[in-house]
């Protein structure tokens, strides 16, 4: 199954890279890095990456959207958040980290459905779709193929949890033993908690 | 404060970018990417990275060093090892997470210091130097100028454990905070101990 990590300039390096690394640790997964236009993204922290672009996306099972500074912008962008709603639609799945979640919901794919984002900034994401539920105590959030994380970290444990629902509980254990992370397995035991 | 963070091909992604996210939110540092060569460096998760050569390096204030795949290779290979020793020596504070120790220790200079690494390489990274000694119970590990920490997420532990050693328990956990991330902040307590 090929997983399609959507960048942008301004994303949050975990945001990214903490999926990244349990994701990669599934043999039956090939990761690939996409952006609009292709070529250098470059993340809130420096890191310049280099992406392929959306045109070339041949086979896309999973889509990880991740949040950051960059999404503040990007959710009045029109060409971007059309991409991402042809892509997030087309996905048998579609994982977004903290700010993640206000692209999404701006494209309407969320409308009608439960999601949560970052704690610092979950008004702002809220407010990119009234029709959504959303869910201010939760790490993670599931509804149907749309899996929600909170801030940064939380997309750690969100990742592990689609990799529980996907192969069971097992496998998610042993990555997360691999990786020496002490997984918050319960996504409704959410310590940043707003309400 | 300039930090230096040193990639190789088959780096493991959340070893280094772990570690960034968490400097990356002090505004004091900034970041760059290095190799031996510069150009574009791979993590094992396919993540393509753009790096600048050590050799336009200018200042080193921190360094920090990831593990993975690839220290397989490279505790065997003179040059990369004798620019690590150059840097590290020449860093004001030297961090190492997972098995980023077993290059460190091929260098020497861990001899007769204290340090951990990762516990599924533990006896590997050991048997770079039989100066050192290897603590098996400890998330991280502080010898003067030297942080070694142990797996993966442990990286992020360690370097949380520096800003509080830096600048203050309050800034850590402010880090932490905004990150969403419950950090095991007491070094000792390894809930991945072999020992």
């Amino acid at each position: 199954m090929k997983v399609n990590i959507f960048l942008f300039n301004n994303f949050e390096t975990l945001d990214a890279f903490g999926p990244v690394e349990v994701l990669g640790g599934i043999e039956e997964y090939t990761l690939q890095y996409t952006s609009i236009t292709g070529g250098r993204v470059v993340s809130r922290q420096g890191v310049e990456v280099e992406t392929i672009s959306v045109k070339d996306i041949t086979s896309n099972d999973i889509l990880l959207v991740p949040g950051g500074q960059g999404t503040r912008e990007l959710v009045n962008d029109e060409d971007f958040i059309s991409h991402l709603k042809c892509l997030a639609d087309q996905a048998r799945y579609c994982l977004t980290v903290c700010t993640g979640s206000a692209l999404l919901a701006r494209t309407g794919l969320l409308d009608g459905r439960r999601a949560t984002s970052n704690k610092r900034a979950f008004d702002w994401a809220a407010s990119m779709s009234e029709e959504a539920q959303w869910i201010g105590n939760a790490r993670w959030v599931v509804d149907d193929k749309y899996y929600t994380s909170s801030g940064v970290s939380a997309g750690i444990d969100m990742t592990l949890g689609f990799i529980a629902d996907q192969f069971g509980m097992d496998r998610a254990n042993g990555i997360a033993q691999r990786i020496e992370y002490l997984w918050n397995s319960d996504r409704n035991n959410d310590p940043f908690s707003i309400k």
